[in-house]
Formats: C-alpha cells, structure tokens, sequence
C-alpha cells in the first residue's frame, strides 16, 4: 500500500523496465547498424561510396540522438530513478538506470547546434588534415585546430567542470578521469621511464630487428595464418568473429557478444607489427565476446570504459605477447611457417626483437617503454590547449621540444610529429590518456593474474593462454558496463589503480633484458 | 496573386519540396543501413551474430515504417499533390510525389498489427523451410505455408484488388501487373515453349555439359579472375563496386548509384554457373550503376521494377552470354585461364554447352527454354492458392503433376519440389512472374538494340561490349524509377510488352541450335 501510495507499485516498475529495455534496444540497434557502416567502410567499401556512406552514418547518428533525448527515454528515468524505485532494482539494473542517466544528462547538456556545428567542422577536418600531414603543411590544418579546440572548450562550459575544461573532455573516454589525477600520474611515469630510456641507450645494445627482417618477404597470407593461430589461442571466437584487413587496424563489437571483430595490417618485410596488432585487436575482440549475453542490447553489454579496453589488448599484446616465455612456444610454430626466420633468430633473440626499445617519432611504432612518452607529449598539449595556455600556432615547435625532452628524438617535418594522429581532427581531445591508463591497468591486472594462476608464465611458455583468458572473463569482461572502471579495479585487484605496477613491470623485464645496473 | 490565393506560392513549394526530399533522404539513409546489413549478413558475418543482426534488421524496418506513415510526410504530400502545386513542379519532381504517395497508401493500408504478424510468420517460417527442405519434410512446412498464404489473402484485402486477390499481391513487385494480364501471356509462352522443348528433346542431341566439364577442376580464384573480365568488358564499375561472394548470389545497391554491390558462386566442377551469374548479376548491378546521379537519395533513385532489373540481368546472361558470338570472342580468353578446356571444347562447343537444354527439376539451375515453365508451374499454383482453390496439403502432388506435364521430368522428393524455393517462406508470392517480364523485357529490348546499334552483333562477337552498356543506359537506366516499367518499355521499344520477341529469338536460336525443322 505504501508503495502504490508513492508511485512504485512493483507491477508497474517491472513493466516500465521492460519497455525501457526494448527502448534501449533499438538504441542499440542503431549503434549496431552504425558500426556495421564503419567496419565496411575501413575494410570493404569501394571508394565511390564515400558520399552515401556519410550520409547514412549521419542519418543513423541523428537518429541515435534523438531516441536519447527524447521525452519518452526521460519519463523511464524518472519513473525508475524514484528513490523508492530504484532501491527495489537488482543492482545490474540500477547500474542500467545509472548509465543511462549519465548519457542522456551529457546528450541533454550539448546544445543540438552545437552537436551538428561539431559534428560538420570535425568530418571536413579529417579531409583537411590528411592533405595537410601529406603535404606536412601544418598552417593548412591550423585554423581548423583553432576552432576544434573551441568546439572542445564551448562542450567543456556546457558539459560543466570543477578545476579545468579539459576534465570535461576526459570524462567523456573515461568516467570521473580529472587532470588532477593524471598529472602527478604523468610525473610518476616520466620519472621512471626517461632514465630507463636513457639508460637502455648507454646500455650500447643496439636494435636492430628492422634491419634483420628487411632481407626476408613476409607473405601476407602466411602472416595470417600465424596471426589466426595466435587469436585461436587466445580464445578469440571465431563464429562470433572475424578477422579482416584494414589500413588502420580496429576491432569493433558490431552485435556484442556475438559478432565482434577485428582488423589487421601486414607489412611485407616486418611481421612484428601484424604479430603485435593481431594480438592487440585481439585482446580488445576477446573482452567483447566475453561480456555476459544477459546484457547484450543493453547500455551495459559493451566494454566499460577506453582505458579498461585498452587495458586488455595491451595486456595480451605486451605483458604476454612481447615476454620471453611466449616466444618460447610460438616462435618454433612461426619459424614453421617462415622457415627462413630459423636461419636468422631463436627464441630469444626473436623476444629480444619483439621487446627491443627504440625511440620513435610515431606513437604507432613505439615501444612499451618509449609509448607512454608519446601520450604524455599529447597529455600536456591538449590540456593546455583546452585550458587556454597555448596558441595553436606554437604547437609545431612545442611538439618539438616535448619530444626532444622526453624520448631524445626531433621530429624533421611536422608530418612526423603533430599532424601524426588522427585523433584531433575527428575532435577527440582528451581521449589520449586512456591509452596510458590501459597500460596502466594491463599491469596491475597481470599481476593479480599471475598470483590467481599459480602455472601462469609456464603456461604461457606452452602456448597455454585459455587459463588466463578465462581468468579475463571472469574477473573483468563478464560484467560489461555493469561496474564502473574504479570498482572493477578494486574488485579484482583489491586497490585503486597504482602506477607503480606498471613501472616494476617495466623496469624488470627491461634491466633484464638489456643487463642494467 | 491567385497563386497565393489557393495556397500554393513558388516560394512555399521549393521550400517544401527541399523539405521532403532531406525527409526522404534519410528513409534511403535507413534503406542504406538495412542494405548493408542484410548484404553483411550473406557474405561476411559470422554464424553468431545471426541474432542480433535480425533484431537489427527488425528495428531498421521498423523505423522505415514509421517514417512513410508519419503525419510528416502525409502532409508534404499533401501540400505538394495539391492539383495547383502539382502542375508547377518539374516532371521528375511529379513522378517523385506519385510514387511517395502510392508508397504511403500502401503502408497506411496495412494495419500495424498485420504488418508485425506478417514480419514474424514470415522469420519463423524461413527457418521452418530450411529445415524442412533439408528433411524433404513438407508436412513440418505446410501449417506455416496455410498461415502465409492467409496473411497474404489479409493483405490483399487491405491493399484492395478488382478481379483477384492475386492481384494485389502481384503489384507489390511490379506495379500495375495483373492476373488478367499474365494468364493468357503465359498461356501464348506455353504453347511455344512445351512444343519446342519436345522437339529439342527428339532432336537426339544430348545435353553434355555437365559430364565434360566434370572432370576438370575449375579454380575459384581464376573462375573469379575470368568474371571479374567479363564484368569490367560490360562495364560495371568496380570502383563503385564490390564482387564477393555468397551461397545464394545477389546483387545489392548500397548507396545506388555510387556502391552497387554483387556474390557469385563458384562450382569446382562446371564453371558456366559462375558465368551465368556473374553477366546475371552483373546485368543488374550495370543497371543501379547506371541510374542518374541526380535520383540519389529519392525513392526514384532505384531499379523501377522487379520486372524491369530482372530483365538486365537476363540481357546480359542470356541474350549476351549464351550467344555464339559472344563465345568467338570470350572462349580464347576463358581457354587461357583453364588451358584444360581447350582440349575438350573450341568456341561453337561452348557456346553449345552454354546453351543446351535439359529440363531440370531446379527453376535456378534450368536453361533458357524450360525456365519460364519453372514460373509457370508456381504462377498457377500460388495464384489458386490465394484466391482459395487448393489445399495447402495438396500442393507437392499438383507440383508433381505440373512438372510432369509441362516440363516432362517428376520431382523424387519435395525438396526438389515444392520445397525447392526460398520464396514462400519469406512471404512473397506474386514474386516469381517477374522473373517472367525480365525475359520477356530482355528479348523486346534486345531487339531494339540490335536495330539501333547495327554493329551490336560483330561487337558482342569482337568482346566490344560498351555500347550495349552505354544504350542500356540512355535507354533504360538513368530514369531510375522516374518513370513507369510501361512508359520505359513503350518509350524505348515503341510498344508495350509484347512476348512475341522472346518466343520468337528463342524459337530461332534453338531451331538453330538444334538443327531443327
């Protein structure tokens, strides 16, 4: 009586949580459709179809828009975000409530002028900035940085923050991420990875893999072959997948859990770029599938977060695929298929070339120790940037200087250093610290798993990965967007996330692999 | 004055003309998408994803729907079909407003309800059929056949008919058709064909083919570089196009007429399946590519018809492809790819082996003389069973019994008979009389073309196939659906459909073919 009596009679909330469901549905159906339009895009489609293929992405993203803020998705939430409602939810459906709240008060927040105005300004600079990094013309692509980093200011002032803009932005690739935390972060990493640099460079070692791969032809199909070995191993599901090849490589959920797939690029004369993408996209395909089919066509039934995303292909990329036990097993299987590699390498100088550490001016290329550098270049950029500290003018030399500073190399042309990414002309500004929280989280997890699977590195060392890709789905992918990243962190690891597990990491594997100290 | 007097003012109607086409625009954006999907669902995506793609699918359709029912574009419609403001528009513009509002009425006519029963009937039924069919288990299929053909007899009377409910169903696929129409055409297809077929058969030629291909093994990779020739000399164009391929081939404009996509097929042992598909759909995608650019993102920037797409599959496969000339020229270059044929076949033997007739008990792999008998076969079945004449119960003896007598061979089991067809199960029936009009459309268009082009023949002989492509085009393919498959055939061929092109160029090629009289 009491309940009917404060609008909660629980008939009438079951009932509003199933047409909100098969509201979210259709959300969901829409992203399904719109990924589906982006994979074919990257992997299939012929050039002729840009122009309908960006009208009909526009199309489905307006669409999205409006099932998201219109009134009927705002009357669920009203209706289910009750307090007295909502305590009588199962916490899965609270954290639905939640999620969706937290998504339709940011869609609410942004002016639809400003939605469409950011939306035109983005899709022509991504035309402009491509010209302009051939070119290395980087006054080309100024004038619309400039008014990128103002569309990121104005959404900053409507999304609302409490210290700096630029938190605005952070929040939107990663839930309550603030400046605050990634500063002293930053300093940690710089201070232990800028001496390790240094001193793998006295270390007088040279790295040389380029140089003793170039000789030898990596047929494309048989790098294929390798890489479908690697994923199977990896529990990646084929009948929920597919492995395509693209320019840039990706992976994409397009009907997760059950149809998620990934991208690979193979490069004729190196195939440690395929090796380390196959099991990178690898990494994020396997968290994917393995996110509870209760949740799929809800919010919730997608990766919870970029950083815990990268999390995972990085871990399977780095702390297992580039570690001197997997190459134990594997590089026989690879030497099997490339047969003239066995002349060249063993085990261990082939880990030693999947590990070796060389200063880039591409962030794509680095290494683990170099790669955090490059994002924390980026990190100070654009949080000045968006802070109002920096014109974007001085950009060029700024990126210079940082890159000179932290990894000892100078970019010679722009192309090679600030007009690199892709990232700011799609208006993605904040989106970089996420690649190194990921770095930051594989570790961290790592370590649990290495002490909740006793038999870990020797299984690795046999080619056994199935004990901790379950380990994975267990503890981290089944639960999808149900937890947020701090709860998953604490959950699993039992503390928030601590840097220091990716600098021990780091700093032993690499004074031993290149005899420090 | 006056203008403004009745409410249409040049002004208003631009401007609300621009208005309904952005509105349109974004249902093709939606058609795009759903397109897409479905083209993904045949040729790339994993058997996992079947769930969530028809979910998909389903919510596509459903906002189609809602958008040409919407008060919207009621009343676009009828601001713009205002007999005032009709007058005032362009010609294109006209046919634009009639064909949105012949849609409309079609959607308005059919009660939501129908339409969603309709939907999951017809998606139940696809899997009954399949299982069914792999079983030969007609009685598992028949309840969901009766239910159907009910749900079709219910939209008939919806849609309105004047002699037949059949008939309503047949302008679903191609507009204005009747049964009053098709009866006694197939009737006169009737008595050429089974005449011809029997005096074929006492010919005393054996049809072959297929035993001397059999022992050869035709390459999928050098069968697709042989289509792939053949698509390029007819001039489809791959850099608007995809080739891939399926188990069922299809063609699929995706963004008509910039990404117009085809599947083939290939069998190991007979190479002249994936021939016939690729000219097959080949000559579709020719069409949707053709269609003027200014038609894009309108209803009017399509094929027109069933009838009339399948007749430009149908030139180019058999008018084109099963011709003697077409082989001078296309043999040598096949006999390069698989040099193993030339031993066996020259080009008059191939030409042979592409054209010979043997009555099959499958409508999709049957030769041109039986295939209209194929139709025929189901035109009279299905047309009975809507207007009430025959027991579903009944159907694979009166399929036996029909076989028998027009085509001369008898079903073992119903899988190869009355189950044999996708069709039914996915609701359309009023569907397979316009495989008919594309033979029909094919030979009377052909005809034209050979007295407007006079080199045609010694081109197609030469492999100088562009001109036919080219005519194809002015003629038939940039209206799109601006104008009707009757104004089409009329304006290009100076008459309305007459079969008398078909029974007679097929009557000449096979007396020729066969020596006979």
């Amino acid at each position: 009586m009491a309940e009917t009596a404060t609008g909660c009679p629980p008939e009438k909330t079951a009932q509003t949580l199933i047409e909100f469901k098969a509201y979210l549905a259709e959300i969901q159906d829409l992203g399904h459709a719109s990924a589906l339009l982006g994979w074919d895009r990257e992997t299939l489609m012929p050039p002729g179809g840009i122009a309908p293929r960006a009208s009909a992405s526009g199309t489905l993203a307006k669409l999205s828009h409006q099932y998201r803020t219109s009134t009927v998705i705002t009357d669920f939430l009203n209706t289910l975000s009750a307090s007295d409602c909502l305590k009588t939810l199962s916490p899965v459906n609270q954290a639905l409530v939640s999620e969706v709240q937290r998504d339709v008060e940011k869609q609410q927040k942004l002016p639809a002028d400003l939605v469409q105005e950011f939306s035109q300004v983005t899709s022509e600079a991504q035309h402009i900035w491509q010209r302009a990094r051939k070119d290395n013309d980087f006054k080309a692509f100024s004038p619309w940085l400039e008014k990128i980093a103002d569309l990121n200011r104005r959404r900053a002032e409507c999304l609302g923050y409490e210290d700096s803009p630029y938190d605005a932005l952070l929040d939107l690739y990663e839930r309550d991420l603030t400046s605050a935390q990634l500063t002293p972060l930053f300093a940690s990493l710089k201070d232990t990875l800028v001496p390790l640099l240094q001193k793998i460079q006295a270390s007088g070692i040279k790295a040389d893999g380029a140089e003793k791969f170039a000789p030898i032809t990596f047929n494309s199909e048989k790098q294929k072959v390798f890489c479908q070995t690697l994923l199977k191993s990896m529990g990646y599901d084929f009948h929920r997948g597919v492995m395509a090849v693209s320019a840039h490589p990706f992976s994409c959920g397009i009907g997760t859990p059950s149809d998620v797939r990934l991208t690979i690029r193979y490069k004729l004369n190196d195939p440690r770029e395929a090796i380390a993408t196959g099991l990178h996209e690898g990494g994020h395909a396997v968290y994917e599938q393995g996110i509870d089919p209760a949740l799929a066509r809800t919010p919730l039934g997608t990766g919870v977060s970029l950083g815990i995303h990268e999390s995972q292909s990085r871990l399977w990329e780095n702390n297992v695929g580039r570690s001197q036990g997997f190459w134990q097993h594997f590089f026989p299987v690879f030497a099997e298929v490339f047969p003239e590699v066995g002349q060249i390498f063993d085990a261990n100088s082939f880990y030693q070339a999947m590990s070796e550490v060389r200063p880039s001016l591409i962030r794509t290329e680095s290494d683990e120790v170099t790669y955090n550098l490059h994002i924390l270049v980026r990190y100070e950029i654009e949080k000045d940037l968006i802070e109002g500290k920096t014109d974007v003018l001085d950009l060029p030399e700024i990126w210079r200087e940082k890159m000179n500073a932290y990894l000892g190399v100078t970019p010679n042309t722009d192309s090679n250093g600030v007009l690199q990414d892709v990232h700011w002309s799609m208006g993605a500004m904040g989106y970089f610290p996420t690649y190194t929280l990921g770095n930051l989280y594989a570790a961290q997890f790592f370590n649990t798993a290495k002490k909740a699977l006793p038999t870990l590195e020797s299984d690795i060392a046999n080619g056994t990965l199935l004990p901790l890709k379950q380990w994975l789905n267990k503890q981290i992918h089944h639960v999808g967007a149900s937890e947020t990243p701090d709860t998953i962190v604490r959950r699993v690891t039992g503390e928030a996330l601590n840097p220091t597990y990716f600098t021990s990491y780091l700093t032993e594997k690499y004074v031993e692999r290149y005899g420090l100290d």
